[in-house]
C-alpha cells in the first residue's frame, strides 16, 4: 500500500491509501472511495477519516481521505471548491492508482456528509455513487455551524448518483430529519437509495466501534455498527468489481473428488487395483514420487500433476483423466 | 497510516502498516499482528500479506508483513531465524508505532503458519498469540517443500501462546490433519485454543473473499470468509484492547431524555411552562440563542451549553439539571 | 410448543403459538408477537405467518398469528375490528401463555402492515411496539385493493408505539413512500423509530429466504434477510426480556481456572504438592473419587463437589477453597 | 405447524414439530432434523430440546426431538435401541410430514450427542447427516454418567455420515478431547466432517442466547451462538433444500427497469411520447386504469397487465414489450 498526503488546494489535501499491485491479485481496476469526514465545518474529525479509508482499503477499495478549507474564516463555497477539487483529482489520477475512474464512491459524515452531498448533487465531476453518515443536509443549519450552506434537500436532481446513508433517529446534535428529507428528494428524483436507520445512538459514531470510538463506549453501537459492510454490499452490487472465473467448492464439487477419477486422492486410486493400473502404465513417475514422498499421498493425481509440469505433458494428464474416470462406468 | 519495509536480516524484511496516532483516537496502546504470508517456503505470497494485514489494521491493529528467506538455496534454519528475528524487531518496536509491546499476534498461513507456529513454540522471543490458517505442521511435509522442517506439532510445550487456527477439511494440498494433530498437541499441553474446521474449500484461502481470490472463484468462500472476524474476536478476548469509559447509549438512557431534565430536547421543554420558567431564569441566552437559531430548537439543554462552555458555568448547568430533573416528581 | 387456532371474531381468528414451559427455562414472562400476513386485504399470505411466527419463537417470543376479514365484500372496517379484537385478545390472555402483557408487539406486512399499523395508531388497545415490512400506509392505495383504508400517516400521534419498519425502493408494487411518509410523520410526533430501505428487492420478500421463497429466487435477497435479526434486536432493546444474573465466561475468568484454586481441574491440583495435601487433608473423598474415575480428572474440585452434595458439605467446600487460594500468595 | 408427542417405545417419544403445507410455499419436500437433547443419560434438557427444534423450524427445517430411556435402571442399550427407534420412526414418517426420507439429520448434545453419534456410525438406520453440540464419545466417560457406552470414536467407519461438532475448548464436564478425538477418527474414515472448537464457553450452552440460559448468563456466549447459522450452512450445502427458478434481483436486472419497456414505471413511460403513443395504441385500458387510479402510475406495465390478466391477453402484453424495447433503439 502506498500511503501519500498531496496538496491540492492550498487549503486541501489528500490523503491516499493505494493498494499495492502483484500479479497475484489480479483484481481488474479496483473501485475508490473518497472520504469527507465530519467536524461541523471547524475541523476534519481524524475519527472518521484513516479508519473508515482502512475499513474500505481491507475490502479490496482504493481509498482517499479529504480534508478540505474549515474554520470560521473559510466561507463554505472553499470548502466546496476543494471538495470538487479533490473528486476531480480522485477521478484524473484513477488508473495511476489502479483504481476503475467510474466506480468513485464519495463518502461524508457529519458536516462532511454535507460536503459529499453537495458534490454530488451539483453540477461538475460527481461521485459515482454517494455513501452518507448522519449528514448535514438542510440549509438551516448552517449558522449553527458559522456557515451558510447549499440545501442539499433542494439541490438533489435527476443526476444523484445512487445513494446509501445512515443515521440514529436518537441523533441529539444533527436531526435525524437531514436523512429522512434527504431520502425523500432522492426518491421524487427517481435516484436509488439505500436508508438505515438506527434505533440508538449518538451523534458521531463513525464506525460504531470500540477503536474508533476515542475511548468512550457511548460512541459504541452494536447494531449501528452493521452499517459498513451494508455499505460495502451496496457499492458491490452497483459496481460489482472483482470479477470472477469459475465456482466456489460445492458439495457436489468436493464428492466429484471422492469418486475414481483424477481428482481423487492418490492413495485411494491406489487402492482401487483398475485405478493402479492406470497410473502404472500412464504416469509411473507420479507412482515413484508418492512412494519416495508418503506426505504426498494424500494430494490427488491432478494437484501431483501440477507441481511437476515438465514431467508431465498435457496429454498424459487428460489420458489419464480419461481412463480413471472411465472406472466409474 | 506510515507505510514502511525494513530489512530486519540480509534475507528478510519486515513492511510496517502503523496506524497514525490521534489526540482524537486515544485507543491506548494498540495490539499487533506479525503476518508470515505463505508459499511452501518457495515463495511469499502476496495474497496473504497486504490484504491481511488491511484487514487487522481495519480493526485497529497494528500489522506488520514478514518476509522471509524462500527458495530452494535457502535452508530452513535460515527462514526460522529470519522468522525469529522478525519477531524480536517488532517486539522491541512496539512502543515506537504505539502498539502493545505484550499484545503481538504472530498470524501465518501454510508454509508461513508453520513458520509462525515454529517462533510460537521454540524457546525465544514468542509471540503472546498465534493465529494460523490452513498450517503446515508436520516435518513429514517438509521433503514435498523441498526442506527439512520442524515437527510443530512435537515442538508444542506448555510456553506455546493461546493459538486461533482454521482450516478446511477439503484442502486438497496440505492435509487437514496438520491441523488436528496441532489441536491436540495444543491441548493435551494445556495451552488456550480455537480452532475451525470448514467442510468446504481449496487450500489457500486467505480472507476468503472476492478481492483476494486472484480472479478465481473457487479461492471464495462465504463460510470461509467467517474466520476473519473470528480471529478478531480471540485476539479481543485475550488482549482486550481499546479500553472504554461510560456505557453505550441504551433503551432506558435515550428514553430518560425524553422526560424533563438537561438532556430532553430544548423544543420540548420550552412546551413544559416550568421547564420554561426555569431556563428563562437560569440561562436566558439559552433561549435566546434557540431564538436565533431555531435549527438548534432540537438539541438538549447539555448539547447547547456545551457548544458555548464560556456562556455557561458549571455551576449554572448542575442548578439548570437540578431543577429541571426537580419537575418530574 | 402448543399451536392452537381460536376463532376472535365470525371472520378472525388466531393461530397461536405459545412456547413450552419448563423449570429449566426460567425465562420470565416472554415477549410476545402478533402477525399480520398480507395480501391485500384479499388474503392472508401464508409466506408472511407461519415462517414468520417460528422466527419469533426461535428467537424465545411467543408467536401469534391473526387471519382477519379479507375479500372484497369485507369492508375495511371489518378488517380493522378484526385486528383489535385480535390485539386485546393476546393482551388478554398473555399471562395464560406466559406472555408478559406489557411486551406484545403487532408485526404486519404490507396490506397486513397497514392493519398493524391502523391499529398502533388509534384510540384503543395499541401494541407495545410495531414492526412492519414493505407496509401500505396510504389512503389513496386502498382503490387499487377495492378497499377505502385509513391513512395511516394522518393517523400517527403520540401515542403510537416504537416502530420498526423496512422496505425496498425497488418495491414495484406498493411504493417505498409509503414507508418514508411514516417515518416522517412518526419523526414528527416524536415516536422512536427505526428504519431500513434496502437498494434491491421486490415486494413481498417475508424473510427474504429460500424457504419462503415459494420456489421463486426473485423473492430471496442476502441484504434484506437481515432485516429479521434488526427487529430483533429492535425488540430485545425496548423490551430486555429473558434477564440474566452472573456474567459471561471471560479470558480473565477462565485464566482465573488456570491458577491453584477451587476451579482448576484436579489433575493439575494433583500436581501441586501443597494443593494435592489440601484435597487429601479436606476433602479425601474427592481423591479417591478420581482414582477410581481416571476420565473425571479434567474437571474441576468445584465441578466434583457439585455432582456429589451429600458428601461434601458447604463448610468444606468453603475451607478447601479458601487454604488453595492461599497457595498462590 | 403440527405439534404433537407419539410414543415410540415404552422409554421413548418424539415430539414432532411439522410445518404446515402451502401452495404458497411450494418448498419441496423439507429437510429433518431429529434432536437428541442431552443430560448425562440421567434426564433429558428442555434447555436443548423445543428451542432447538424451533431454531432449525425457522430455517424451514420439520424437527422431531427424541426423549429416550434415561436414569439409572435404564442400561445404555435400551437409550441406544430408543434412539434407533425413533431414528427409524422419523424416517418411515418423512414423507407424510412432508420430509425428504434421504435428508434426516441427527442433532445431539452432550449426552444426547453421543447417542446421535452412537446411531450414526452403527450398523442400522442412520442419520444423512450429523450434528453434535459438546459430545461425549468416549467409553471412559460413561461410568461418570453411571453407565457403559459405546466408544463412539472406536466406532466410526467409513459409512458414518457428514459431521458437524461443535464445542468449547474450556468445557469443565465434558473434555473437549471427546470431540477432537472423534473429528481424527472422521477424519481417517474418509468422512466429511465441519468442527468448532470455541475458546470460552461452560458445558451446556445449547443455543448460547439469552433465552435458552435458564436465567444464568454464564450460559450465554457471542462467539459461540455462531453454531447455529454454521451448522444451517453445513446442512443445506450437503442437502439442497428449497430449490429455486429464475434469479434475485440485481443491479442490472433493477436498472434494466429503468429504461423503456414493460417493466419501466408507468408514469415515467407516460412521459416518453413514443411509450404513451404504444400504450395508448395497444392498452387504453391501462392507461383509464391508470388515469383512475393516481396511486398505481408508480407500478410498471407488467404490475398492472397482471392484475388484470382476464383484459390483456398474452399476445397484447407481448407485443407491448416488444414496441416498447424497440424504442431504446
Amino acid at each position: 500500500m502506498d500511503v501519500f498526503t498531496q496538496a491540492i488546494t492550498p487549503s486541501a489535501t489528500i490523503t491516499g491509501y493505494s493498494l499495492s499491485a502483484s500479479e497475484e491479485l489480479s483484481t481488474g481496476l479496483r473501485p475508490a472511495v473518497l472520504i469527507f469526514p465530519g467536524g461541523g465545518y471547524q475541523f476534519c474529525s481524524d475519527r472518521e477519516a484513516e479508519p473508515v479509508a482502512l475499513a474500505y482499503a481491507a475490502e479490496g477499495f482504493n481509498a482517499f481521505v479529504a480534508r478540505y478549507a474549515v474554520g470560521q474564516d473559510a466561507p463554505w463555497e472553499q470548502s466546496f471548491n476543494d471538495g470538487q477539487e479533490c473528486m476531480q483529482w480522485v477521478r484524473r489520477h484513477a488508473r495511476k492508482y489502479g483504481s476503475d475512474p467510474h466506480q468513485i464512491a464519495a463518502v461524508g459524515f457529519s458536516a462532511g456528509g454535507h460536503l459529499a452531498a453537495s458534490i454530488a448533487t451539483t453540477r461538475g465531476d460527481r461521485p459515482d455513487a454517494l455513501v452518507l453518515g448522519y449528514p448535514v443536509t438542510r440549509a438551516e443549519f448552517g449558522p449553527l455551524m458559522g456557515k451558510e450552506i447549499l440545501d442539499v434537500v433542494d439541490s438533489v436532481d435527476e443526476s444523484t448518483p445512487p445513494t446509501f446513508v445512515f443515521t440514529t433517529q436518537s441523533d441529539g446534535l444533527v436531526p435525524a430529519s437531514n436523512t429522512t428529507d434527504l431520502v425523500s428528494a432522492l426518491m421524487a428524483h427517481n435516484v436509488p437509495v439505500e436508508a438505515h436507520m438506527y434505533l440508538l445512538g449518538a451523534h458521531g459514531l463513525s464506525l460504531a466501534k470500540a477503536h474508533t470510538a476515542n475511548g468512550q463506549a457511548g460512541s459504541t453501537d452494536q447494531a449501528v455498527a452493521q452499517w459498513f459492510q451494508a455499505s460495502v454490499t451496496f457499492l458491490r452490487r452497483i459496481f460489482s468489481p472483482f470479477p470472477l472465473e469459475g465456482a466456489a467448492m460445492t458439495w457436489k464439487s468436493y464428492t466429484d473428488t471422492r469418486r475414481v477419477g483424477i481428482d481423487m486422492r492418490v492413495d485411494r486410486l491406489l487402492a482401487v487395483p483398475q485405478a493402479r493400473a492406470i497410473l502404472q502404465k500412464l504416469a509411473p513417475e507420479l507412482l515413484a514420487f508418492v512412494e519416495a514422498h508418503p506426505a504426498s499421498a494424500h494430494m490427488s493425481a491432478r494437484i501431483l500433476f501440477e507441481q511437476a509440469p515438465d514431467l508431465f505433458p498435457e496429454d498424459t494428464i487428460r489420458q489419464v483423466e480419461n481412463e480413471l474416470t472411465a472406472c466409474n462406468r
